[in-house]
């Protein structure tokens, strides 16, 4: 195999999600590059894909980065990581970047793929296309995301109640992400605009802890969790 | 296995965005539809999964449906077609719906769901999700949908000029789908928005005639197709 970066979303969860190619290519990798959010909890990335390692002929790395709103302050992190994995690639390796959903929509590569053009514009990356968990919420929730000339808007939660406010009067579906931190405003602000019984709450799709709350008023703190949106389909 | 109907999500064209579980539920079905736009034409979704299916053990079904704008009129197709499904699940067995891309976004399976859930709401309908041709689409351009605290909107193109500029204007990525019949109205939108020079056309990702132009004033009337969009991106 030509030494590239391949990044491979692993879908939401269910290791079954996975890709043909994608399982294709982890197999066929000389590196496996996870990232983690914390290194002594075990890492969702890496219990996708684990029956898929070869310890003794792959060599398996852990990048640690907190999962944090605020990525800025990481960025010397995911230099590091670059660097690292560029290196790999100039000594004549492939190297697969495991990231959960689909590595071109909020997902963690993001960062490492724009170090890696900004530092090493020269080393190839293939991305790998994979399941969203914004699909498989939908299909739990069983509210389509859009069909014939619906128009969907995909958006954090934390944006200021005006900005919601115009997006969720104007789109036929709305999927709010990282809702964990201001559900309560969110959950008031669709009650006003009359939204609140159109509105589903879903929970790590396809990890531990799935759930699906089809009645706002029924979900409580402990429920909250930053793998979670809440879809809006009119 | 249960009787029921397993809506898959085949990804974009590629056999290989296929996930393993949409694969194996395939491979077990006993009776495989695939909706077709035209008999003459071989169907796209059909030579996605046509290495899984068994014609010895399987039951193969196609549904001919045209793909037009305006599905209203075929309702009575769309009703009759899930009355047979529904009569296979009836009959014990487990029935496998092919689909392009993802069940729940832009698909086929969303007008055979509505049927079915109006005329047969007893019959379980499972879900697999599949990749999007939007997520490939977006690898493929090498364009983000979205990163951190971005916006990202999914659109026909076919909506009037106001409600397509004001989208255009705050968000931060915007798909436009359908666009081949709107493609000179939707250039000089993006032109007189300043946004043209931000946009990629990415048409059939996936199939024979993929391609994708960072140029849109390279694009010619025969560069057009039904399976194709442009990414606007910040």
């Amino acid at each position: 195999m030509q030494p590239r970066v391949i990044a491979v979303g692993v879908g939401p969860g269910d290791p079954e999600l996975l890709t043909l190619k994608g399982a294709r290519l982890i197999r066929e990798a000389d590196v496996v590059v996870t990232p983690v959010s914390d290194p002594k909890k075990s890492s969702i990335a890496q219990s996708i894909v684990k029956q898929l390692l070869d310890p003794v002929r792959q060599q398996l790395v852990t990048h640690v980065f907190p999962m944090k709103k605020d990525q800025s302050g990481l960025e010397e992190d995911w230099a590091a990581s670059a660097r690292e994995v560029a290196e790999y690639v100039l000594q004549g390796k492939t190297v697969a970047f495991i990231t959960i959903g689909d590595p071109f929509l909020y997902s963690t590569f993001l960062y490492m793929y724009h170090q890696l053009q900004k530092l090493h514009p020269e080393i190839p990356v293939e991305i790998v296309s994979g399941v969203s968990s914004i699909n498989t919420a939908a299909a739990l929730a069983g509210l389509p995301l859009g069909l014939s000339d619906e128009r969907l808007a995909i958006l954090p939660a934390t944006y200021e109640e005006g900005d919601l406010a115009r997006t969720l009067e104007e789109f036929d579906t709305i999927v709010l992400m990282k809702v964990h931190r201001v559900f309560g405003r969110i959950r008031l602000l669709l009650e006003k605009l009359g939204l609140k019984d159109k509105a589903v709450y879903v929970r790590r799709v396809g990890l531990p802890g799935e759930a699906v709350f089809h009645d706002l008023d029924l979900v409580t703190e402990d429920d909250l969790n930053y793998l979670s949106m809440i879809i809006v389909k009119k």
